[in-house]
This record gives structure tokens, C-alpha cells and sequence, in this order.
């Protein structure tokens, strides 16, 4: 532990993921005294035609 | 909040989840008293071939 | 299928639960077209104080 | 219930899913008396680069 | 990897739980190939009262 | 989006989330060009007695 999963629409690079998980799993090592090793980050891709917000479609 | 997240087959097409979008978020704001604004709806489409029931995938 | 998952702040009363999982349920089968036995709603209750926005607990 | 939902990696064949599904469904008839019908389980596919450990993506 | 989680109703045992994931855990290495200390198994226990089959509440 | 769910142990103070949630959020920002009010983080807590790594219970 722990898993942190990050839902997002689709469309960011790998240097985007990368730098992100390496902040997340330097915060989780540092605020939540996660162990390094099993602090794991996935990213979930949505599209923006599979996620709404106030009943509409984001793709719009 | 909320978030409502909605596991399927894939296959269903943009007026489906849109209609479907609409109605969940006029439920959860008549029902649950949510803010328009912050009901969320995701769509998770799913191949038959990763889903099984009784121990079977369902693209039989 | 579908599974529709309710990610919500905690304090919704049984009744308010019940009328959303109907409504959401009828929506299922007549929008996406969902066997009406295997739609399947739950819940699942945050406490204010484990949801951020914006960087902020919600507790606040 | 119950649902068993498996995030790995994507590349496993559909035979190896079948197994899998199989043998979590049978034990969890027999050691959580879950009923057949309703023991489901889902494959969630991540790629490599979906997925970090130790803050680094796993496909390096 | 891989991520197993189970979403059931509350009230297993840990006897329950700890065979179960040790089946799952097995199963999980023998036909996914999956690494042992990396296959983890998260029980995510419900109240009858937050899932609904069929738009009606399971603690009926 | 995005949504950056935590799946942790139990036991972490309100103090330790909240540094978190703004450490990630920053990120998110900063990194995925998240919008800053839409960036959401959840904690869902677990008991030891929940989780398992290599087949045992993690309460042990």
C-alpha cells in the first residue's frame, strides 16, 4: 500500500505521467509514510464521450 | 460529489449514455439532494471476453 | 451487468438510497437496455474528512 | 455479490483468463458461500505505461 | 500487479478471508504468471443496506 | 477530473491527508493541467485485516 489511482481523460504524455507519479509517490513516501516501493500509481484514461458532469457529455 | 461510475459491456452508443447521463444526474439531484454542478457520471465500457459470471466469460 | 457504483458523501437516509437505486435501475433498462436482475447499485459512503477539492478537505 | 475485480497488465491470454475465473469463482463458492450465479469477476487491462512502482512508470 | 478487490457483503471471517485470498493468490501465480509478493487482495466489505439487485436494497 | 483515489491502511491523520491532498492537487495542476476546483482526491481507508500481499493477511 497504497494505491493511488487517477482518473482522467485520455490525452497525457508519458512525460506528464511520469512526473506526476514520481510527485505523488514522493508526497505518499513523505506525508503518509508510505514504503517507496509499494506506493503504485495507475492512471485510468477515460474518454471524454464516457464522462459526464451536471447530466452532459464532456465531449461536447 | 457524487460520483457515479457505471461498469458495462461496450457497445452502447453516445445517445444511450447520454440519456442515461441525464437521468442518473436528475435522480441524484432530486433523490440524494446532489449539486448539478458536481454529479459526475463515468462509463466504463468492458469487453465480454473480461467479464465472467459463474465462472465463465461472457463471450460465449 | 451494469454495475453502477455511488461514490457520495455519507448521511443519505435508506429511503433516499432506495428511491435513487429504483430510478437509476429503471433508467439502466430503458436507456441502455440492462437485464433488470443483474443491475446492481451500491454505495459506497465517504466521510467528509477523507474527500479533497481544489486541495481542501471537505470538512471544512 | 461478490464482485472480484483483477487490474494487471494487458497481455494475458483469453485462456489464462478463463482459468483465473474459474478458480476465483469456485473458491469463492466454497470459502465465502458466495452463490454461483452471482460471483462475477472483471478484468481490468493496464498498460505498462499506465502503472508506476517506486514512482517510475513500469514499462522502462 | 495484479490488484485483486472484492466487493461483498459484510460478515466473513478472517478464516474466510484469509483462504480466500490465499486461493486467489495461487490461482493468480500459477495461471497469470503473476509475481507472488505483488498479487495483493483487497476485501472491500458492504452493508446490505448500500447495494441494490434489481433496484431494490439487499437487506429486504 | 481528474479523480485520484488513495487506497491506504487506516491510521493516517487528518494533518497527514490533508498535506497530501494538497501535494497531489499541486501536481495535478501543475503536471496534468488539471483544473484545480475539478481536481478531487478520495482516502478510502482499509483494515489490515482487509488487504493481503503474497497470499496472508496483512495483520499478521
Amino acid at each position: 500500500m497504497p494505491i493511488i489511482t487517477v482518473d482522467l481523460f485520455e490525452g497525457r504524455s508519458r512525460e506528464q505521467r511520469e512526473a506526476f507519479a514520481k510527485a505523488v509517490t514522493e508526497a505518499a513516501v513523505q506525508t503518509l509514510k508510505a514504503p517507496l516501493d509499494h506506493t503504485w500509481v495507475i492512471f485510468r484514461d477515460h474518454k471524454k464521450t464516457n464522462w459526464a458532469m451536471g447530466g452532459s457529455l464532456c465531449d461536447k
